[in-house]
C-alpha cells in the first residue's frame, strides 16, 4: 500500500530490536522504501530487562511501540508478522501473513536463552528475553515470598525463600544483586510472619569468575561487591539437573522454589534456515561487510550474526555491537543502492557495564577501568542516554531518584495468576514461549 | 505466627479491594488483630481501569501491593489466599492453603461482569475487572489496528477498524471516548496502509440513555459530547448474540472483531454460599448496621452487599459506597469489641462522575451539576487525590500532563502474544479468568 509515487529499493529488516531499529533509522535518510517486520509489536531495551524482572520498572518504561519510534519517517512501514521463512533464491520472506518481496534484506532477529539441551528446564527456570518473560520471573520472585508468609513448616519456607540464579554474566549479576536488594531493604517491613532478610540468593557460575567476559579485576571487584551484599557466589559448579524442588549441583541439591536462568543464549531460529555457516550458538557467520556469504543483498546484524573481526576474535552479543552492526549494514545498503562498494565492518568498543546493586557496578570504558559508585554513575548515565526516543526518561530517572532514597520498588505486582509453580489449584497463564 | 503478646478480637477481612482496604486502614487504630486476605497482591484502583485498558496508564501506576499499602500496621497481616467458603458456625474461612479463624468477619469480595446467562460471550467481548483484564483489551485494540495494516481486504479491514462496546455505564463511555481518542490523535501518524480515523466505535447501551445512574441532563451532556467526538451512541439496543465476527443486533449484524463489555455485573460467587437473600445481580442484602441478618458478627460491604437506604433506595456498585460501607463496618466492629451498639449506616452521597474524552467530563457534585472541561478538571482532581497511599501520584500527573498536550499513550503494549483471538497460529495465553 505504498504510494505508487514511491521509489527506490525495498529493504526488508525482520526484527525490532536494537540492530534492526538503528537500521531503520539510518535508512529513513536514504533513498529506500523500508519495511520493517516484527511479532512484537514494540522495541524492548533489553538492558534493563532486569529491572522489570525486580519490579523496579514497569514493563512500558522500557518498550516503546516500533512503529511508533519510526513513526516521523513516511517510506518506513512497520507490520507485525512472524516471519516463518527467508527464499534467498526469489528474495521473498514469509510471515504469516502472506510473502513479502525485498531487495535488500536485514535479519536481525536476536537470540533467546539456552539450555544447553534441557529444554524441559524451561518451565522450572525461566531466562530473561521478553518483557513476558520478565512479569514472569517478577511474578515467581513475589510470589515466593507471600507463599512463605503462608508456609509453616520452615525447611519448606527456607525453599521458598532462597533463590538460584544460573550464570553470572550480566544479566545473572544484576538479577542477583536486585533479589538481594529486594529481601533486605524493599520489603524489609512487610511481612509478619517470616524475614525477608532470612532470604538467599545463590549465584551459580560454571566459570572461574562472575562476568567473564569483564577484565578479570573486574570479575573479582564484583564477585566482592556480591558477597559483601549477601549473595553466595558459587564459582565452578554447573547445574546437573533443575527439579520443581530446586537444582542438583554435581555434589548436592540446593531446595529452592526459584530457579531463574541466565545461563546461555542461541540465536534466533531463523538463522538455521539459510543453511550458512553457524557456530555453537546458532549464530549465522557473515563477512566482513556483514552480508551472508554468497548473498551481497542479505546482511545480519546483532545477536543472531556472528561477526570475527580481522584479529580473529568474535563480537560479544551486547547492545553496543548490534547497534554498530545495524548501522554499518544500513550504510552498505545504502551504498550498494548507489553503485558504491561495500565497506567492512569495524567495531569501535567504547567498553563495557554491568550493575551489581545500588551504587555499585563495574565498568570498563575504553581502557579504565571503574568500580563502585562511579561505575554506577556511568552505567546510569549511559543508560539514560541511550534511552532516548523512548519518551520516558523523565519518568524513569524520578522513579530511580525515589527508589535510591526509599529502597522502594514501585511495580510490585503479581498478575498472571498467584500460585506457585506447580500448585494444585493453579490458574496461572502458561509461561510464554517464542 | 502473631506475636503472643497481641491480644483483642481477631478480625478477618476478606477482599482488599475498596471496603476492605479501609476498613482495614480504620481497624488499625483499634485494639484488634486483622487479617486480610485476598487472592490478588495487590489494591486496583478501579476507576482508573480503563486508562489500562487504553494504553493512557501503566499497570503499576493504579495498583499497589495490599501488604504494603498496609505495611505501617503491625497487627495488620496480609495473605495472598484464594477463599472458597466460610463457615458461620464454626467462624472459620476456609482457604486453598487452609482455615483461619475469626471474632469478627467483613466479606468485600466485590463484583465480576455480568453476561446475563451467555457465559459464552466471556472470551469474545472481555470485561474490564481485573489488571489482566485490561491488558487483554489493550492487547486487542492494539492488535486490531496491526492486523489491519496489514489486511488488503477493505470489508475484513473495516470490521477490524470497528469497536463495539456494550454497555453505556462510566466504563462504557470512558471506554468509547478513549478508545475514539486513539483513533484519531494518538495513532494519526503511525500507520501507512490504514488511515486510523476510518475506524469507528459504537456505544450500544438497552436503555434510552447514556449513563443511566445520572441526572437525565448529563446524560444528554455527555451523548452530546460522545457525537461530538465521533462515537456512535446506539440508544435501545440490546445484544442478541456476539461471534467472534461482530454483534448480532435485534435487526441487524454490526461486524467488528473487538468487541467489549461494559454492560452488568454479578457479586462476587462468595456471597453465594451464604445462604442469605441476594438480588438479581448476587449481591447480599445487610442489615441497617451492614451485618449479615441472623449474624452480627459478619459484615458485608461494596459491591458485593445489597445496603437498601431506609428510604427504599439501594445503593449503587460505586468506590465512594464502598469505601463509606468500609469505613462504617470497622467502627461497629470496634464498637462491637468495645461492648457498645453498632449503628446504622448512612451514606453520605457527595456526587457522582464520568469521563467522557480530553476535556470532557460530567459530574453532579451534591446538587451541583457539571459537565465540559470543568466536571473533568473536578474528575481530575478528585481522582489524583484517591489516589493517596499509592505514591505514584507524581508520575501519574506528569503523565497525564504529558499526554494532555502531546496526546500520546505511553503504555502502548502488546503482551501475551500477538494473534487476533481466533487467529490460526495463536500463541497468546488465554484469556486469565477468575
Amino acid at each position: 500500500m505504498l504510494d505508487r509515487k514511491d521509489t527506490g529499493p525495498h529493504v526488508v529488516i525482520v526484527g525490532g530490536g536494537f540492530a534492526g531499529l538503528y537500521a531503520a533509522r539510518r535508512l529513513a535518510r536514504g533513498n529506500v522504501r523500508v519495511t520493517v517486520l516484527d511479532r512484537r509489536n514494540h522495541h524492548l531495551f533489553q538492558p534493563l530487562l532486569y529491572q522489570v524482572a525486580t519490579a523496579g520498572l514497569a514493563p512500558g518504561e522500557i518498550a516503546a511501540p516500533i512503529r511508533h519510534v519510526l513513526k516521523a519517517h513516511p517510506r518506513t512501514r512497520v507490520l507485525l508478522a512472524d516471519v516463518s521463512g527467508i527464499d534467498l533464491g526469489r528474495r521473498t520472506v514469509r510471515y504469516d501473513g502472506g510473502e513479502i518481496g525485498y531487495d535488500y534484506l536485514l535479519l536481525a532477529t536476536g537470540a533467546r536463552h539456552s539450555y544447553f539441551a534441557h529444554p524441559e528446564w524451561e518451565p522450572l527456570a525461566p531466562g530473561l528475553k521478553t518483557l513476558e518473560d520478565a512479569t514472569e520471573i517478577r511474578r515467581r520472585i513475589l510470589l515466593a515470598y507471600e507463599t512463605a508468609e503462608r508456609t509453616e513448616d520452615p525447611a519448606e519456607r527456607q525453599a521458598l525463600l532462597d533463590f538460584v540464579v544460573v550464570g553470572a554474566g550480566p544479566t545473572g549479576v544484576e538479577l542477583a544483586g536486585a533479589i538481594e536488594e529486594i529481601a533486605r531493604k524493599t520489603l524489609r517491613r512487610d511481612f509478619r510472619s517470616i524475614d525477608p532478610a532470612t532470604s538467599r540468593v545463590l549465584l551459580v557460575e560454571a566459570g572461574d569468575r562472575v562476568l567473564p567476559a569483564f577484565p578479570p579485576d573486574l570479575s573479582r571487584r564484583a564477585e566482592a561487591a556480591l558477597r559483601r551484599m549477601g549473595v553466595e557466589v558459587m564459582l565452578r559448579t554447573s547445574v546437573e539437573d533443575v527439579t520443581p524442588e530446586g537444582v542438583w549441583l554435581q555434589d548436592r541439591f540446593l531446595p529452592a522454589r526459584t530457579v531463574l536462568w541466565a545461563a546461555g543464549v542461541s540465536a534466533s531460529s531463523l538463522g538455521a534456515r539459510l543453511s550458512a555457516e553457524r557456530d555453537a550458538a546458532g549464530r549465522v557467520r557473515v563477512l566482513q561487510d556483514l552480508t551472508l556469504p554468497g548473498h551481497p543483498e542479505v546482511y545480519l546484524a546483532g545477536d543472531m550474526a556472528l561477526f570475527v573481526e580481522p584479529e580473529g576474535r568474535p563480537l560479544p552479543g551486547i547492545a553496543p555491537v548490534a547497534i554498530q552492526e545495524g548501522e554499518w549494514a544500513a550504510e552498505n545498503i545504502l551504498r550498494s543502492a548507489q553503485g558504491r562498494s561495500r565497506l567492512a565492518f569495524r567495531y569501535r568498543d567504547r567498553g563495557v557495564l554491568a550493575t551489581i546493586g545500588r551504587s555499585q557496578a563495574v565498568a570498563r570504558i575504553g581502557r579504565i577501568h571503574l568500580h563502585g559508585f562511579i561505575a554506577w554513575a556511568a552505567w546510569l548515565f549511559i543508560h539514560i542516554l541511550y534511552l532516548i526516543g523512548f519518551g520516558n526518561r523523565v519518568a524513569i530517572l524520578w522513579r530511580w531518584t525515589l527508589a535510591y532514597f526509599t529502597f522502594e520498588r514501585a511495580d510490585r505486582l503479581i498478575t498472571g495468576g498467584s500460585r506457585m509453580p506447580g500448585g494444585e489449584q493453579s490458574n496461572r497463564n502458561p509461561a510464554p514461549r517464542l
